[in-house]
């Protein structure tokens, strides 16, 4: 047994004393204030060279204490280098992951409390909140009451679509081998389009269904890249008679290349009749669902199993904030529960409270809630309708000037706020290849460091993707980076025709 | 195309405008700072009923933005109520979740540049530090090289270890069923003890494993709850008899409900007789590993193929951070990777830099390396080792307060800092049971909102689980909080005293 002096004098720190926490903390906003006040002025993707941080990091942790002021200082010069600023106006990439003072405020309280909210009992606010903020959030999309706690279903906040899309996968696939027995499970088959996101195979392989039984249906260009409900009715068709099971279908509304949007209505005709699980994936264009506008997107989803979005994409909610709802909880649950003694509590039996470690992969939980409940309760519905209307906005603005430039073509119709556009092949002089341009204009416009954006290919085709949603990007910069667009487009073009004067000289 | 008059004059509001980011985060810096100061005075287990929150809350989201201030009263009136403390000095429960002003800000950070890191391209410095702190760390904790990226393995930091198990188990089942074929995942088998954590049977059940191949191997209280090499060995060849494949091994250090230490050498050497994957997991207790005097407990993990602690329990870092090691990440990156075109680009086409979206679950990814490198930094090897000293010194103190009082038993051997003890049969009189009696204290002790502790059974044996680790837990709390036991166990004796002389009139 230790003595008690020993133990109070030798202890050597207390890494959360409140006032220096306070100090420290204040240092940190204004570095974060800072940071936003020069976004700008960085390259949007950073410019360093595979390997670079560890030739100037040491090779092992340091023995001793070092300030948060040495700390900030290497943040700024040997890791800001490093990021690429996905919080620059001048960031048209991938999909926005944008963030907001609610958020962040949001996600430094759940922080701050730390609570790991598994069961109920071990936080109570952290399950109710998330009850209460998914119900809210179902109510601005006017999702049909069968997603609601209100209504039955009910809704989770998970990391990203991934585990959406795994755990609603595992919750079919025992569905389905209760019934046909766990040999089958070899058997089952999943269905998508070869536009849905490769969460969905990554899934399927996770959660052991045999690769040969992935079915990721052509689209076309002729149908705007949506999964088309009649050859998913083949699809299952064939298979139903090859003896397999379908199983899943996982439908989108904005789809990861070009913002493509599954007719739900009837492709959930189809599924159900096979009685197969119908997943929609709003991972991006779910957001835009609150304004009334765009709700018509989502009609079908009432016929769906699940449905998830997310929030941190377009919705001013910090990274990761996926909201899933499910029509059926229990299905979640009886794949997904387990019940070890040392998590058992009076609460838990009384069957009146929710345990979210049955509705996800992960035992431990961070209180996500609190962050969606700030970006709510401190912008409104009214206000978020509006941010996303901004981005859209400028969105259609951008296209109008891709289309009054003859030089490029707007490749798919524009639905929500991003643009697939690419310089078109009559543009283009001589044998150069038109794929090949636009890799180099991308490849060119990203060198810059003046703004980034990303690529895609459809139906062949290599196409620019201008996506547009973070905070503090304005008309102003759009109108920016069309010309940077512009400019490397025409010194690229230059240089074809001069290699084409060339090449035709000899 | 929208005019650019309209879309500068409508758009509403700027939800990221440094100077009021500034004036709203040092307000969140000073609530959180308060908390801390103030912790204590809350009940350690929230005392609210289920719903409690539904009946405060409205039933949907504001149309109107609310003020900070607003907001941040609801927190401290209907939130807080609903908080399970975790971050108290006399939380005790579960496994320690503890926070420091280094995690904290780390974490702020990561929140404030909101990158997300699934290629090396979408912000090369999240993977870069990644890799330097889990190699920092796997130093720190003197795994073999083969661990490291130096060593041709390599770190990764996921969310929790059900997602480190998860991914391991893929990988180890792909691996295998490239060799057997995909119609034998009927025939895998998962080993490991009845006292392994749940999380190894769900993500079982998760990649699709029979369930009737999973085999929790019965463990006995005369080997402290320790998976048997001999037992191991003759599950295997039961199986292998029975023409199934025994595929992966979950093994433990510092189990769950008692912190015990699986024999790491003697099970390696068991399962590499028979190519089964070996997964070490040493979720809470491997903190402890940076201590010389603690690294015993590590002795075999030479001879594993993966290895996993969460830096969230006992490391000051907050939740999530699950760092995993493994010796071959191209099996990791066999099962886990995918390829959309969407993400291509040049870096990772060169094959030289790190793409960890393929090393996990999930794409989307945070930024999670910066707080550990906090604080790993902010503290430095020798505090961190003291810190931890610190607690398995509380806990060894504590346990002597146990062991002086007669009433009581300590269950099992301390390891680290944790104690399970329980009223000892002895000490019960009449026909009171056991189990009961213990099962009664916890609750009453938690009731009173003093201190939280939890429970398990071990052996049949109802439990009182008393883990220390949180920040602020000193000496003192510990004294106090065994008074707190103490009083509540006299009273409980007492009034079964009274019911057996009650009894017995009759």
């Amino acid at each position: 047994m230790g003595s008690i002096e020993n133990l109070t004098q030798n202890y050597p720190m207390n890494p959360l004393e409140p006032e220096e926490f306070r100090r420290q903390g204040h240092l940190m906003i204004d570095f974060l204030a800072d940071y936003y006040g020069k976004v700008e002025n960085y390259p949007v993707r950073s410019q360093v060279s595979p390997g670079y941080l560890g030739e100037i990091l040491p090779e092992s942790a340091p023995y001793n204490p070092e300030s948060l002021e040495t700390i900030l200082q290497d943040v700024q010069t040997k890791i800001i280098p490093g990021i690429t600023h996905w919080q620059s106006p001048n960031f048209f990439a991938y999909f926005p992951c944008n963030v907001s003072t609610a958020g962040i405020l949001g996600e430094m309280l759940s922080t701050g409390f730390n609570v790991v909210g598994f069961s109920w009992i071990a936080s109570p606010a952290a399950t109710e909140l998330e009850i209460i903020v998914t119900d809210w959030f179902g109510k601005m999309l006017q999702l049909p009451k069968s997603f609601l706690f209100s209504g039955g279903g009910g809704g989770v906040l998970q990391g990203t679509t991934c585990e959406a899309i795994l755990c609603t996968l595992v919750a079919a696939r025992d569905k389905n081998l209760r019934q046909h027995g766990m040999d089958n499970i070899g058997k089952l088959v999943v269905y998508c389009s070869d536009q849905t996101h490769a969460a969905m195979q990554k899934a399927a392989k996770i959660a052991g269904i045999n690769p040969k039984n992935f079915r990721a249906i052509e689209t076309r260009k002729s149908s705007n890249f949506q999964l088309c409900p009649k050859r998913l009715e083949s699809a299952i068709l064939y298979d139903v008679q090859n003896g397999l099971i379908p199983l899943y279908l996982c439908a989108t509304v904005g789809t990861t290349s070009s913002t493509a949007v599954d007719p739900l209505t009837s492709l959930t005709e189809v599924a159900k009749k096979y009685e197969v699980w119908v997943h929609v994936d709003a991972a991006f264009a779910g957001s835009a669902c609150i304004c009334p506008e765009f709700r018509q997107y989502l009609d079908g989803v009432e016929n769906a199993d699940s449905f998830s979005l997310n929030a941190h994409k377009w919705f001013l909610t910090t990274l990761d904030c996926c909201c899933l709802w499910v029509k059926d909880p229990s299905a979640l649950i009886k794949s997904l529960s387990t019940n070890p003694e040392y998590l058992r509590n009076n609460a838990s039996e009384t069957n009146k409270v929710v345990d979210y470690k049955d509705w996800q992969i992960m035992l431990s939980r961070r209180f996500r809630a609190l962050k969606l409940w700030f970006v709510l309760r401190s912008y409104g519905v009214g206000q978020l309708r509006e941010f996303i209307r901004g981005h859209v906005g400028m969105a259609k603005y951008f296209e109008g000037l891709v289309v009054m430039d003859k030089r490029f073509e707007v490749v798919v119709p524009r639905l929500f706020s991003m643009v697939c556009f690419r310089i078109k092949p009559s543009a283009i002089i001589g044998k150069n290849d038109e794929n090949e341009i636009n890799r180099k204009l991308l490849e060119s416009v990203n060198e810059s460091g003046r703004i980034y954006v990303s690529h895609t290919v459809l139906g062949g085709v290599y196409v620019i993707r201008f996506a547009i949603g973070a905070t503090l990007t304005d008309i102003n910069r759009v109108s920016e980076a069309w010309k940077v667009v512009q400019d490397h487009a025409g010194a690229l073009i230059v240089d074809a025709q001069l290699a084409s004067c060339e090449a035709n000289k000899f």
